[in-house]
């Protein structure tokens, strides 16, 4: 076990290892040359231009102004500065309440650490269990000296303890009730205050039933009329444009080819680029490769607009879904929210998606093929997360190299090199976990995606669920029993209730130096990652040396990323559950959580002022899982803790921890009574008063001609295909809100972001 | 353990036992006096007239024609009769849908008796095990060689048990799907047919919040006339009446004891009817009992008009609570299913339950209060399933003949006779429990009522589903594993998941004859006993005896009943259960569920025609709990197989095992997304076509005044408040659909119901 002075070089280390980071970081991002990765946000907005057109060559591409060098930790203060509200304008609500997840680490964990720090911690010191041990082989350090297991069995020290722990749940529970406040709070504001947008009137209604005299659209028309007949405004179909999309995605990877060759032939006009015709351009007959790929892209374009007058004029491409947009906010609220037909199954309303954040694909699916669909996903999700192992052990049996040399037999000289047939062999075994886990959120992904939600807030919602079960049952329980996960299981179904805890419970203090070494590597550091953005840094280097012509294609190339709920939030809360557990247990944990905590606040506060655009605003609808994942990790720490004590005979305990995760329970039905509903309803009372407002302020006002095309399939809606990524995974930008990219131009509102982004960029 | 012939011995006896129960009804039910207690429902409606008016004196109370003794059993096929279209129209659809649970048990048990009979018997009784077994000292009986135990382990044959499981499960849900479909539609249909009522254009609103400046009335109008502009037509306050309506209550007591003297008075007229004005007329001054009574009824009448006017003009004794009526029930069903404020804990609303139906205490409760006492309530029933027996052993432990003596050392010159003592000896121990099991499903009643709801129906049903609870743990696992709650509560915490189905697995088998003789005694005695109803034909002759002057007084001293729904339901579930989990195992047990299924119809149908009278109408909303808690008995009985199976080296069934919990789970889900908001929701599509049916046939309707009363709380409504009982818990006459008491006249609808039931009475 790690001595703390160990813990204290490891820290060192890791904390070392952040600063470069940090530095590598500081320097990059003052090259102009990359200011399209680290400020990709401001160029979004229209406010900073290129920083390629008005300087010198050499500035151009490289900053020699040494005294921006030194300030290199600059940036800290200048993410801190933005105030709340212009954040909320700039990056939109759910990037402002994804940092706060943070910062209520903070608020919750530190002054848990310094209660613990002044109480638990001279408690454990002074137990004296271990010092005075006969046992003369027990080796402990001095992390052990400072947790729990240095207090004698039976002890009446473990009231403080208990004390404590009651204190720390009051404590989470204040903050996580001001925290749940305040953010209703701040979307009730959000949605109140935001302009008029089309998806305040309309609603998503799926399962048209079908109508042997009628269209879906006439028959989606008639039903509306009849029973929302002073409400009822329009409508829009929903076409399955799915085939459309795939030529479009497959026209814009042509062009690319395209374009790339025409650089090529640019920049040297001796040789005409030439390319094969068969697969991937290896195979086949040699052409000249500018004429094939216009050649290729104009027999696309035909076949897309046959395609798109297919779609369009054929009956059979309208699934049974549509948009039904209403005269006022309160009639959409009210159709949302009741049901409309005899059958509950057919007519089903919902809050129509922000358009862009409409997953089109998942909009026809009927109602038993949904339940089947998830029934199969939650017994795959069961498998997935406690026998993913054995296909990997599978793979990895495999992968060794007398496998290998069999299947490419070419290799073999190489292979049997001792260096290289040794570091494959010190290789090979990891690498099938690693690739399973990198592709573990793609898969979770296409699960929720199979289970059939129809906008990707929600589906980013459903995976980031499913991701925090896995790490929950294959990181932290993991970790704490050694082996794998279908051991545990096993474990667990042979062992009673009231074991489960005990055997978590006791290796828990064990395993601190453990998470303290995790929380360095895998948090610190990967923030640190986080921030130097080093993928999207050198694709936008080769999609700019390569791809790029005018301005318009290096804004193409930009990747400005958005945080990535589904993956990120479940990390956190890992954490969360770390200081929870440890809180009781071993306090030295805390401030590594803490530092983790402050650590990313900033970095992210930094991401989200610079870089990220999101996909899509749900007015931070996730809040009420981000409360019930928290409070499951509350839940979890307090049963560990029962199961810790009740093996140090403090049996005397028993009753007042068992109150606590009742009391737990009972909290989070509260919170969700008093505050769930903001995030599903839409209260009827603030419907009407911004119609009234609106009806007011603007009399004169065709909402129809507003909401005509506002749930278009993103293939129909543009003019300039080619400018637009089609598949709705990607980035989209707001087809509403007009950009004003490549405009200097800036309101008065943005001025004060402008200002400030140009001084980031000017330091 | 019981042979064959042993149970068959015992079904003999109990089957004689209820139909000499049967015999006694059949006589008391043709005596011309016993006619109000058997027929009351007939009474109600108006169509049967008093037998006292037109016969022969001695007939008036004795039947004395001998040919209808002898087809004592002539009213079972008369209850068969009425089809059910008439009996929804007669006796309501809670109570039809309520006697279909025991046509659905017969539906789902028939064919798998059937089943089970024809494949499992033959593979038990062939089993061999028990015959081969070389233990010469196992006894065992033919019920043992009928049943899996007569299977020796790891046996293929129980793959005929596995597939009659699955068999059984796949039936089960057919039966249940048909059968929510059918009750759905039923629902649908009569919520459809119904007459105009208050209820559907109105919505109760709870949590008013308090305003400074307007009355709560003000408060409920201008919300209403903002929020709703359209819909909303006027509303109604509630007043806390509590104080009135324990004055009324005290008066007609009262107004009981005068009329009791002025009958003794006026049969013996020579003899002045005195009493004693002190505690309950035993103590104090002797007083001329009728002057002294019409004094304090004067007395009380006016303090009743004093509080009557208080209540009525002090602000105070408003609550923040009010029935809002609306234009339509399009606008009804609106508001009910919105939320009309920002924060989600003010202005709650949910659709208004009948009139008859209101819990008016609960009307009151804020927000926060209820979930503390919901948190309260869940912990006290907990404590009550588990740990209900401490109270009750420590009650035993006192009740001895030594601290009787103590307390009242009067009685000690007869408890010490020998006789006495040894009765006293024999018998207490066991009252305390037969007390308590008694005041149960008052006590579950009070704790549903102290958690807040707002209705008789849903207090009904909330108090079932605790009742389920108890019956679970404390009759069925109680009787399975021997031993008090607390005690399986231990053993099943510290035994682990896979562990605690094995246990209660293997001992399934050996209960096998006591839930025989349990069904036989408690199941078809009970159900005798019910259609004998001794305790109010005694009641009923005591009233009639003392209190009776008129024919009205007669109609009041009449006690109809209902379906007590909270506690026969739980009872009708633990059949299921028993069904369930010994179909597969013991299928001997199939016959005597079976015959407690068809004697329960058939009793229940007779009940519901002539004798119970509904309090409220809900439109069988209780369908949803009773399929719940029917799936609940499915999965038991399939994690019991699990159990009972893995002892018998049969682990290859595991797997197939396995899949049946989680397939009845998502059956489950299925069930509740295709029909349960048919039970919560009001769809309004039919909201609509009611509205536009409603407008076109009467232009003219004036809603307002229809509504104006409504919801009145019942001391406001009755001119004659000596007529009507005052505590909302006891009988309530509609008060919108008028009766017809004592007149003859009968319409055209009910001139079948007429006959038939004539016919029943002249028989």
């Amino acid at each position: 076990m790690a001595d703390l002075e160990e813990i204290g070089y490891a820290a060192a280390i890791n904390l070392l290892s952040a600063i470069a980071f940090l530095l590598a970081f500081a320097i990059l991002r003052l090259q102009p040359f990359n200011d399209r990765v680290y400020f990709p946000k401001w160029y979004l907005k229209g406010i900073r231009g290129s920083p390629t057109r008005a300087r010198a060559f050499v500035s151009k591409f490289v900053n020699l102004d040494c005294s921006t060098y030194i300030r290199f930790l600059n940036w800290m203060p200048a993410a801190l500065k933005m105030p709340e509200p212009e954040l909320i304008d700039h990056a939109g609500l759910d990037s402002v309440v994804y940092i706060r997840i943070y910062l209520l680490g903070l608020k919750i964990f530190v002054p848990i650490a310094i209660l613990a720090f002044s109480v638990l911690v001279p408690v454990n010191w002074t137990g004296g269990l271990l010092e005075n041990s006969k046992d003369k082989d027990l080796t402990y350090s001095d992390i052990d000296k400072l947790s729990i297991s240095n207090i004698p069995s039976g002890s009446k020290r473990f009231f403080a303890h208990l004390t404590m722990l009651y204190a720390f749940t009051f404590w989470t529970f204040f903050v996580m009730y001001m925290e749940y406040k305040a953010v209703t709070n701040m979307r009730l504001r959000f949605l109140a205050s935001e302009s008029r947008r089309p998806d305040q009137f309309t609603v998503l209604v799926r399962n048209v039933p079908p109508d042997p005299d009628e269209s879906v659209s006439e028959h989606v028309e008639h039903f509306f009329c009849v029973n929302h007949p002073e409400q009822y405004l329009t409508h829009q179909v929903v076409y399955n444009a799915n085939k459309l999309a795939n030529l479009v995605a497959k026209k814009k990877s042509l062009q690319n080819w395209l374009t790339y060759y025409q650089n090529k032939y640019e920049r040297n006009p001796s040789v005409k680029p030439t390319t094969k015709t068969g697969f991937m351009g290896l195979v086949g007959r040699t052409v000249d490769a500018i004429d094939y790929y216009n050649g290729e892209i104009s027999k696309l374009n035909e076949q897309e607009a046959a395609e798109r007058r297919r779609v369009l004029s054929d009956p059979k491409s309208v699934i049974p879904a549509a948009f039904v947009s209403f005269r006022s906010r309160w009639g959409a609220a009210v159709c949302a929210r009741t049901q409309q037909a005899r059958n509950p199954t057919i007519w089903l309303t919902e809050r129509a998606p922000e358009p862009r954040d409409v997953y089109w694909e998942n909009l026809a699916i009927p109602y038993v093929e949904l339940t089947i669909r998830r029934l199969l996903m939650a017994v795959a999700l069961f498998f997935l997360t406690f026998f993913f192992i054995i296909p990997i052990a599978f793979v990895q049996s495999l992968a060794n190299i007398e496998s290998i040399e069999k299947v490419f037999p070419f290799l073999k000289p190489i292979i049997q090199r001792e260096t290289v047939s040794s570091l494959i062999q010190g290789f090979l075994p990891g690498i099938a976990l690693k690739i399973f886990l990198i592709i573990l959120p793609t898969l979770l992904m296409t699960m929720s995606k199979i289970e059939g939600f129809a906008s990707l807030s929600s589906l980013d919602r459903r995976s980031a669920s499913k991701y925090h079960l896995f790490l929950l049952v294959n990181v932290f329980l993991g970790s704490i029993i050694t082996g794998t996960a279908l051991q545990q299981l096993k474990s667990f179904l042979n062992q009673s209730a009231t074991e489960i805890p005990k055997t978590v419970g006791v290796s828990i203090p064990m395993k601190a130096t453990f998470f303290m070494s995790y929380t360095m590597v895998d948090g610190w550091a990967g923030i640190a990652a986080e921030i130097l953005r080093l993928v999207p840094l050198i694709i936008f280097h080769l999609k700019n040396a390569f791809l790029v012509k005018t301005d318009q294609d290096r804004e193409q190339a930009m990747d400005p990323g958005s945080i990535d709920f589904a993956t990120s939030e479940p990390r956190i809360q890992l954490y969360f559950l770390l200081g929870l557990v440890y809180a009781a247990v071993t306090p030295l944990l805390l401030p590594f959580v803490i530092v983790f905590f402050a650590f990313s606040y900033v970095v992210f506060r930094h991401q989200i002022i610079n870089v990220y655009d999101q996909k899509y605003e749900s007015g931070a609808a996730f809040w009420p899982d981000v409360h019930k994942r928290l409070l499951v990790g509350l839940i979890i720490a307090q049963l560990l803790m029962l199961g810790l004590l009740s093996t140090k005979d403090a049996e005397q305990m028993t009753p007042p921890l068992i109150a606590l995760p009742i009391l737990t329970i009972w909290f989070h039905k509260y919170c969700k009574g008093r505050f769930e509903s903001a995030f599903v309803q839409c209260p009827l009372q603030e419907a009407m008063v911004r119609d009234t407002l609106e009806r007011a302020t603007e009399p004169n006002l065709d909402l129809k001609a507003y909401l005509q095309n506002a749930y278009v399939h993103p293939v129909f809606k543009d003019d300039e295909e080619e400018r637009r990524p089609v598949v709705v995974d990607e980035e989209e930008s707001n087809p509403l809100v007009k950009t004003k990219r490549n405009s200097r131009s800036s309101s008065n509102r943005t001025s004060a972001l402008a200002s400030e982004g140009e001084a980031g960029f000017r330091e």
